[in-house]
């Protein structure tokens, strides 16, 4: 590539010369004598100078001009004091991480993971979210006790379809409460939170679903689900918001090998939705209170929706038993907020579409 | 590594389960068998289980904590509202590029390029600076007037000695005026603003070292230095921050075969520190004034001298001779700031040690 910057460069003097030649009105000897040589030049980029130069920002990334930036200034700001109100600091961690803190974190996910080219020295990947380097963080400054927010870019090696506003690069903006509290208070400020930005961000009507990977567990199991297969199941069952129960039913049974009275079970519960009545009405189920986990699940629900009331964001929240999340580590409460109606974009700014939005809450 | 987490999940487990007997005085027989579970597991692991997990950040990488991170959010904003004043908007782009819009845009510092892993889609590479995604992001949009200010992380795989503060991630604060203006107009405003914001940062007394690369040029044409080695002589004048003139001198004549008295005539002019008052006595120069090219960057200094005075900065400017920069791209004014003696650090805060601070600045 050296060389050809400075063919080009020389093309470009090459080019002023001739241009120069002609309006000074040069004899007609010495102006071929010089086009031949530009002529040269350019055959030395080979194809006809046609092979230009490249200019574009690699797959699944963007620029963000002037407005983007006000916008997303004023986003974060938004954010920021709302994370802020709630007595968080900040931390910053590098954008890459050794190849060993984030494998094996992420389950099926793990192929998504930018790598860095050996070179030389240690074996380095972009990081894939801020939860794991925070992991890496308290564990390293055996930290036990923060409340933290973290706003930054994270990769992901995805088949990204930009149209549905998937990225490569993208910001996320976390916030996490680590050290020994009461059962659900740190969820419920955390649920509170998500409303507060939401609300104050104007983007339209949304809705926070809430659901415990104890209760999907334990459902799974009482359906019949054989053990090794919790994950893959509970992966199908994520895609409902993307897929009809009837898609995700054949996924099950015919690329999974699920039976069909399992998956019809699965199909009852997961088409449930409602709030602390549906946990209560479910710690009744004579099947689900068949499993200890979904118990104490159900139980966490109960006790999340009474902190839920004292904050007044019930409005919001849905206990919703079709919310799974991909990531192996979540192992409690897991929520997501959905955008239900979005409000009338201000100008120069795209929404992000239904479902995009995403809450996330990993207990472990 | 799945499996490394999962067994030393078990080996925590096991480990609890044995001190838990042991506080129980459970039977000798019973401990023994569940230590023999454990022992086994640690054998699992290999190496006596003396491979441990590493927790560390990468090579020249490092964390900052919420102490740190108050201090960089105040740090930022004196920067950014600075830049504000003076009529820059700020722009995003990806932390990664292709990396055929990297490649020879360095010169030697090429090799401290951050290459991905081809993972069968784009080559890319981690940004060196920000100056070249800006001229990749102009380019594309074809935008040819913007005052721009870009506050982000970028990469070099150097082999940083931490001690000295040098990191393979670290930020950069570009401000940048593209498009046509009258000489030396953009430039003193650029210094203006380093002189504001170094002066708000109190971080002690600075000054902010000026001077051109066709006077440089000029300078090793009439000083004898055949034109193939003016950029290899220049990165060892570069070199006179950290090294003695005696130092630099046998680099020059020993290691890059020059001859010893175009060296001494380098020497003499390197040595030249002054104002306006320089560049006119050197305008006069019999030897200097050989040089076109020289003659245009000593007017140009001239020009911004006077601006300068406008705007009351001469007090911590100066045109020194000795200043080259590193870079390719660099064609006209050049300049960095150097912290002469520093303040007192604020409790917490490390101060940047003499000479890291560099302001730069790139007319092409």
């Amino acid at each position: 590539m050296e060389d050809r910057a400075q063919i080009q460069e020389h093309i470009k003097t090459q080019g002023e010369l001739v241009r120069r030649l002609k309006a000074e009105k040069a004899s007609k000897e010495q102006i071929d004598e010089e086009v031949a040589k530009l002529l040269q030049l350019k055959a030395q980029l080979g194809e006809d100078g046609k092979h230009q130069f490249v200019l574009k920002t690699p797959k699944g990334t963007r620029d963000y001009n002037p407005k983007q930036m006000a916008i997303r200034e004023k986003v974060f700001n938004t954010i920021i004091s709302c994370f802020k109100r709630h007595g968080a600091e900040t931390i910053d961690t590098p954008v890459f991480e050794l190849k060993e803190t984030l494998t094996g974190k992420y389950g099926e996910d793990s192929k998504l993971i930018y790598d860095l080219k050996d070179q030389g020295g240690e074996l380095l990947s972009l990081r894939y979210d801020l939860t794991v380097p925070f992991a890496r963080y308290l564990a390293m400054n055996k930290i036990t006790n923060i409340k933290r927010y973290h706003i930054a870019k994270v990769y992901r090696r995805d088949n990204p379809a930009m149209t549905r506003g998937r990225y490569r690069e993208f910001y996320q903006c976390d916030f996490d409460i680590a050290g020994q509290y009461d059962a659900m208070i740190p969820d419920a400020e955390c649920l509170k939170i998500v409303h507060e930005i939401l609300s104050e961000l104007q983007l339209g009507e949304f809705c926070i679903k809430v659901n415990d990977r104890r209760i999907l567990d334990g459902m799974f199991a009482v359906c019949g689900v054989p053990d090794e297969k919790f994950r893959t199941i509970c992966s199908t069952v994520d895609k409902l918001d993307k897929m009809s129960w009837e898609d995700v039913k054949k996924e099950m049974v015919n690329e999974k090998g699920l039976s069909e009275e399992a998956a019809d079970q699965i199909g009852e519960y997961v088409s449930m939705q409602g709030g602390m009545d549906l946990a209560e009405r479910l710690l009744q189920d004579q099947k689900m209170c068949q499993s200890k986990q979904a118990c104490a699940g159900l139980s966490d629900i109960k006790l999340l929706f009474s902190y839920l009331q004292l904050f007044q964001v019930t409005d919001k929240v849905v206990f919703d038993l079709s919310l799974a999340r991909g990531l192996d580590y979540y192992t409690g409460i897991i929520y997501e907020a959905v955008l239900t109606q979005a409000g009338v974009p201000p100008p120069g700014q795209r929404l992000p579409e239904r479902g995009q939005l995403r809450g996330k809450c990993g207990c472990g």
